[in-house]
């Protein structure tokens, strides 16, 4: 079941060529991800409590047709993969339908002091489950 | 004596406009101070350690001629007073000698836990008052 | 009457000291006016239209308290000043309430081909004018 | 033969983990491909001239270690692929040689007005054949 935050535009998120700059979809799929933190958990809090921390290993995304300013944009999350320690997301921005980025985010839970890999919290694997395909 | 950083206005910091947004200025004007601990300090984390950070407090530009992609900018960083627990820096944004922005950025300085004011350490005061106006 | 427009911090626009970078005050006053635009005239594209465009002159915050990471807060905007050519703009950050950030922004309306000055369009002052103070 | 940008981490492009935000890296590439056009043709305006334009349609990252704020950080571009249309870039981003992020990037020239793909002029591809691999 894919998870989807819409959000706007922001003025500045677009270049000189007036559409958004490319880096600024991988924090429109980590402000979606927050948003699927909270559907799942309450909050980023709730996931990383009990010491434990989340951090980004892979990015990636191909980019089909530009969003624009002032543009309402539907990011898709679905984890394709919930692993021993990490998870894999895929994502999708669309505008009214059409698909205009796909993307995939890889993620490791870490402990939050000595950022070694660690477990996925038992709370949070449950959590996840729902937003997982397959 | 002021003191000068120059630094090249990057693509995605300008907006469908073709100019550099209004707020990367004052990521411009903390980049430069970044730069001005560096030259009295060696670092900012020689300024923040002994427990001591230091906040921003107020900021203000006025916007006189846009700075574009590619240009190379001065920004300009006079210290302008240098009080017991806070310092105020006035700023100049210039290219080739063209005054494109003025601003103005007060700190505090700040307890690092508490983040309670504290006095400016003796050792940081001695550091700045070179780049003070009168 | 002043304008409201509610936003979640997102974690990026969050520093090391964890709370909102000063410079990112300014983007959600851009981002809140535009909601603004969108109230008074359907979008900021019905601003700009017939060769009008709105440029920012003058911009500074008094930063009171930090707003964090998924905090949300309220973008209050009061017109204060809406001149013949240009217009000055009160902003307020709170959180639940609570005062953090005291803004304001100046914009300057310009033909949009030469940048030159402009009279605000009779049409752009009659929607602005429910959000004027005074 | 790589191409190799140095660059300063800025304060405000860390994160509350202390460390670069992930789609940070992606602007880092685009500072450091303005900077091999620069090397090659003088400026990217020198690129784009002619009715040709540039759009990224693909990027990628895996991120190894994380940067911190004021590390000076080796932003390395070798071009992979010099198609008809497009090119590919392999990234590498080092800190003292230590390898922190590889990237990839995939860029398509178009026509300026219709952004419809078009040939790499040939005077864009014999300035761009110095930074190929094999």
């Amino acid at each position: 079941m894919p998870f989807v935050h819409r959000l706007r535009v922001r003025f500045h998120e677009c270049d000189p060529q007036g559409v958004v700059f490319n880096a600024h979809y991988f924090s429109y799929f980590d402000v979606a991800l927050t948003e699927l933190w909270r559907a799942a958990f309450g909050s980023y809090a709730n996931v990383v409590q009990d010491g434990t921390d989340v951090v980004v290993v892979e990015a990636g995304a191909t980019f089909r047709a530009p969003a624009r300013f002032d543009d309402e944009i539907d990011v898709e999350l679905a984890i394709t993969r919930l692993g021993t320690t990490s998870m894999t997301t895929a994502t999708a921005v669309r505008r009214d339908g059409e698909l205009l980025v796909e993307g995939r985010i890889a993620h490791v839970f870490v402990d939050a002091v000595t950022l070694a890999k660690k477990e996925i919290p038992e709370r949070v694997r449950a959590g996840l489950e729902p937003y997982a395909t397959a």
